[in-house]
């Protein structure tokens, strides 16, 4: 096409169901990193991170699982009897379904670096 | 005294109770504003926010009322059926027990700032 | 395949771009929403913010721009002298490269909706 | 006064300004905490910082020192070359002028834990 680059394309689809699944998970991150979390308040923080992620356009589910075992390791190294949410306290999936595609997307540990990943497109 | 101007003093323990009371403001505010909610999810994010703020130090009490009423005037008046929370979407009350004395302070809207107040002071 | 429904797939390179910038857009909102701004320290926070997000895997370029007279016609309102940072209140362009692809997305007002969307693709 | 427990008290002017410096340093913390940051993009953070929270009501001065070589430490022992930004890698100092009263209050490290402290009151 005249006046057009080889290779630049508008979005397809799938990409913008991908491009969704993103913005959950950068949402779900910094909306609730720096949380003050213990294991006595992890549940009723795990409720509450999914259905105000739920509220999102596109959003088909969200889990979210506080590692309390970490939890309960960070404290026992600390004197506070609490400490902030981060990446290394929990693990998220979430499923975007965006105009007849599902995108499913995970967030854990790599390492010391918490990976947010595309697992599966389908439609 | 020498060197000293008159008037400079170290903080009293009712004042530092109530630095701790504005802490616990400052901390819940900051860290929720801007969560995504509606009226579904609302009670999810209360009890999570009473319990995460309520790990902090010196917390004896952490009371917060998602206003679903006004939440729904808001939803009735724009696109998407979720908002972002803000102070006009709650009221928040807070007890803080320091060293013998009890700081009661809320937070409500005064016209249109989310006011947070001190209320009483005890001990 | 056998074992495997038609219509799944694993994710492409081009749409984990896409997915690298939809977390990017989400991190941006999500981090700074809530901030208190004005006119005179709404540069300084666009600088931080482009910064801040800048730091992230495959960010090769984010422009933040703060818009003072939607900032200023919301002060000429209300009580108070600062408001928190919405979006409403920013336009957003970030440039992802990952991999030989370079995705650009956007956010802006659609109506009164922040919306956050794909540009281009390319690569 | 009958009906009134004896120790029950109105807040003075002094504890308001007090409960006024937590509400800064809640704020500062729980709003930045998380940004991404390194040591290139840390004087932009301290400054967007000092100017946001300078916005709040009686905030006379705000002082942020993000501590480079805390973060280089932190960056030279992990996979990522940023990271989240945490009490671990700030120091905050904040003064309060609140009807003829000024609060000075810092944030600094004490062992593991970021501790807000009152440092003088004046007026």
């Amino acid at each position: 096409m005249a006046g057009r680059r080889p290779g630049r394309m508008e979005p397809t689809t799938p990409q913008t169901a991908c491009f969704e699944a993103g913005i959950k998970f950068g949402s779900l991150y910094h909306q609730f990193a720096g949380t003050p979390v213990s294991p006595d308040s992890s549940a009723s923080l795990e409720r509450a991170i999914e259905e105000a992620i739920g509220n999102q356009p596109f959003c088909a589910g969200v889990d979210v699982e506080i590692l309390d075992d970490a939890l309960g390791a960070e404290l026992a190294e600390q004197s506070a009897d609490y400490t902030e949410l981060t990446g290394r306290f929990m693990e998220v999936e979430i499923t975007i379904e965006y105009e007849g595609h599902t995108v499913v997307a995970a967030m854990a540990m790599d390492g010391d670096y918490p990976r947010m990943e595309l697992k599966q497109i389908e439609g």
